[in-house]
C-alpha cells in the first residue's frame, strides 16, 4: 500500500501523526511518502501544487490529507490552488461524508435521535467549478459572477454512487437535496437524473428536500436521513451542519473519491487547519483516524477499517468528553485499542 | 394605510385571516384589498402575476402575503413566476429576517443561549437572478448552468442597511456570511464592500464566517450573532436554520423591503403553504402576526408594532406549547392581548 501524506497546515500535521500511528497498527507495511504542500511552501517558494508533485501523487494508492489553510495566506489561494485543485485534477467526484452520532458523544440537540447518515456530495462541478469573474472591479459598476456548472455526466455518476450506497444500507433511503424551485435549470437536471436512476433501484425509497428545509430537519429530525445526495455547495453546507449535530467536526471524516479508481482518492478530516489551537497538542485526531478507516475501506481493507471504527466507537463511548486528553494521548489510546482488536456492538 | 393582501395557497389564507384580525386592533382604519394570486388562479387562468395586478399592487403602502406553493403546480412555477417575481419587480433588496428565541419557546438545542439576531438577506440578485439555462437537454451531454450575479450597487445597498441596523442595536455587531474561499469573485466583492462600509461605522464590530462554519455556530453558539448580512441563497438557508433553532418557522416573520420606499414592501411568514396541514385550522398564525409587526415598523407605526410583539411574547411565554390551540384561537388570543395593550419586559 503506497500512501501519499499531505499533513498541511495548522493542526494538520498534529492529527496526521496520530492517524499514521493508528494506521501503523493495521497496515505496518504501508509505504508512506510525505508532501510538504500548504501555507509554508507557498510562502517559501510561491508554489501551491507543482505539476511534478501532482504527477507523483498520482502514483499512489491513496492520499491522506490533514488540513490546509492559514490566516497568513489570502482567502482562496490555498483552497482553490491546492485543496480544490487536487479534488478536481484527481477527479474526486464522490465526496463521501458519513455523519453518525456515536454512543457517548454529546449532540448540541436537546433530544437527539439515532443519527447515521452518509452524504454523497458531488465534488467536481457545481458552484465550485471556478467559473466566474469580476467586471469593472473597484468601480460603482462592478459585477461579480459565479457560474454553477452541472453536467449530465457529472450528476449521473454521483447519483448512481449514492443509490448503490443506499442499496447496501439497511434503510435503503435516499434524499436528494437541492433548491429546484429557484435554481430551476440545475434543479431540473438533478431531479431528472435521480428519477431515472431510481427506476433501476426499486429497492431504494427516494425523497426530495429543498436545502433550506433540509437544514431545519437536520436539527429537528436528523434521524430521517440515510443517504443524502447533493451538489458541491449544498453538500459543503449540509455536511458541516450534520457534523455539528453529531458532535462536531472534530469527529467528521471524509473521502474525496474517484470511484472509477483511475486516480488516487484522498481522505481528510472535515475540519480545517484550526490555527487558533495549532501547536498546542490539543486537537482531536479522531476525524483524521476515521478518515484512515474510509481510506482502508476504499482500498478494500474492510476488516482493518472496521477495527479502527470499533476502536473509535469504544473510545468515544468511554472517554471523558470534558477532557478527552492531548492529541497524542487520544492517538495512543486509539492505537492501543486497534492493536488489541477491540470490538463493539 | 392602504394594504394589498395576498393570502395565497395552503395555510396562507388561514394565517392571514388571523394576522388581519390582529392588525384590525391597532389600525382599524386600514384599507385592505385582496388579490387572489397563487395556485388556484394559475390553474384557472394560467396567470401568475398579470401586469395589471402588479400595477395595482404598486399603488399600496405595503403588501401582506400568506404563502404560495401547491403540490399540484410544478416546482418553480409559482416560486419564480409569482413570489420571486414580486420580490424582483418591486426591488425588495433587503430581505429582513429576525430570529429571536422568545421566553417560553422550546428550542431543539439542548442548552440554548439568548438568541436575538436579524439576518439581512440580499433579495434581488445572487444565485436567485434566474440567469442560467440548459444545453442539450435530455442527452448524455446535457449541461445546466446557474449564474450568481452580484453587483456593487446591489451588494452595497444591503450592506449599508445591515450596518445601519447594527448601529441601532445594543451589541453593534455584524457578521458577513459568504464562501469567499471558494466563490472568490463574488466573495471578493462582498468582502470589499463590507470593509469599505465598515469604515463609516467604527461603532460596529465586524466578523466574517464561511457559510458552512456559520451553520455549525448556528447550532453550537447562536448567541454570537447580532446582525448577519449575506447573499440571497446563503440567506435563504441560514434563515431557515435560524428559525429552526429559535422554535421553528411557525414563528419566523420576514420583510421583503425596498428601503428606498419607491415600491411597496412585502411582509410574509418564512414558512410555506404547508399543504399537509392546510384546511385543518391548526396552522400557527404567529409568524404572520409578527410579519404584520414588521410591516407596521416599516410604515413608521412603531408603537403598534411594539404592541403586537409584546402580545406575541406574552402569548408565547404563557401558552401551552403542546396544544397551542387552533389557528383562530391563537388569533383571538393575540387580538385580545393587543387590544388590552399588554406589555412585557
Ligand atoms: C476549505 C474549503 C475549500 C472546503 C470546501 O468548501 O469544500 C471545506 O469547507 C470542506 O468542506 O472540505
Ligand atoms: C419559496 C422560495 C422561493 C423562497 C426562497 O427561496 O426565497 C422561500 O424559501 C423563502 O425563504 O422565502
Amino acid at each position: 500500500m503506497r500512501l501519499a501524506v499531505i499533513p498541511g497546515d495548522g493542526i494538520g500535521p498534529e492529527v496526521i501523526a496520530e492517524a499514521l500511528k493508528v494506521l501503523g497498527e493495521v497496515v505496518p507495511a504501508a509505504e508512506i511518502t510525505r508532501y510538504d504542500l500548504g501555507a509554508a511552501r507557498w510562502h517559501a517558494t510561491g508554489e501551491l501544487l507543482p505539476e511534478s508533485v501532482l504527477g507523483e501523487l498520482r502514483q499512489h494508492d491513496a492520499i491522506l490529507l490533514g488540513a490546509v489553510g492559514d490566516p497568513s495566506v489570502p482567502s482562496g489561494i490555498l483552497e482553490r490552488g491546492l485543496l480544490l485543485r487536487l479534488r478536481f485534477e484527481l477527479d474526486h467526484h464522490v465526496n463521501l461524508r458519513p455523519a453518525r452520532l456515536y454512543p457517548g458523544v454529546r449532540s448540541p440537540l436537546a433530544d437527539p435521535p439515532e443519527i447515521d447518515m452518509v452524504v454523497v456530495r458531488e465534488g467536481t462541478e457545481g458552484p465550485y467549478a471556478g467559473n466566474g469573474g469580476l467586471l469593472r472591479k473597484d468601480t460603482p459598476h462592478e459585477i461579480a459572477t459565479e457560474v454553477s456548472l452541472n453536467t449530465s455526466f457529472g450528476v449521473e455518476r454521483v447519483v448512481r454512487d449514492a443509490f448503490a450506497r443506499a442499496s447496501n444500507r439497511q434503510r435503503r433511503h435516499l434524499t436528494l437535496v437541492h433548491k429546484t424551485n429557484v435554481l430551476t435549470h440545475a434543479g431540473s437536471l438533478w431531479s431528472r437524473v435521480v428519477e431515472e436512476v431510481s427506476l433501476q433501484h426499486p429497492d431504494v425509497t427516494v425523497a426530495y428536500q429543498h436545502v433550506d428545509a433540509a437544514t431545519i430537519h437536520m436539527v429537528t429530525d436528523p434521524g430521517r436521513y440515510d443517504v443524502i445526495v447533493t451538489d458541491n455547495l449544498f453538500g459543503d453546507i449540509l455536511t458541516d451542519l450534520a457534523a455539528a449535530v453529531t458532535g462536531g467536526i472534530g469527529l467528521a471524516a471524509s473521502g474525496n473519491m474517484d470511484v472509477t479508481r483511475r486516480n488516487p482518492s484522498m481522505f481528510e478530516p472535515v475540519h480545517g487547519s484550526a490555527p487558533d489551537i495549532a501547536g498546542q497538542g490539543i486537537a482531536d485526531p479522531t476525524a483524521a483516524v476515521l478518515s484512515v478507516a474510509l481510506l482502508l475501506d476504499h482500498l478494500g481493507e474492510h476488516e482493518s477499517a472496521r477495527r479502527i471504527e470499533a476502536s473509535v466507537a469504544f473510545d468515544l463511548a468511554t472517554r471523558d468528553h470534558q477532557s478527552p486528553g492531548a492529541t497524542y494521548a487520544i492517538g495512543d489510546r486509539l492505537a492501543a485499542l486497534v492493536s488489541s482488536n477491540v470490538r463493539t456492538g
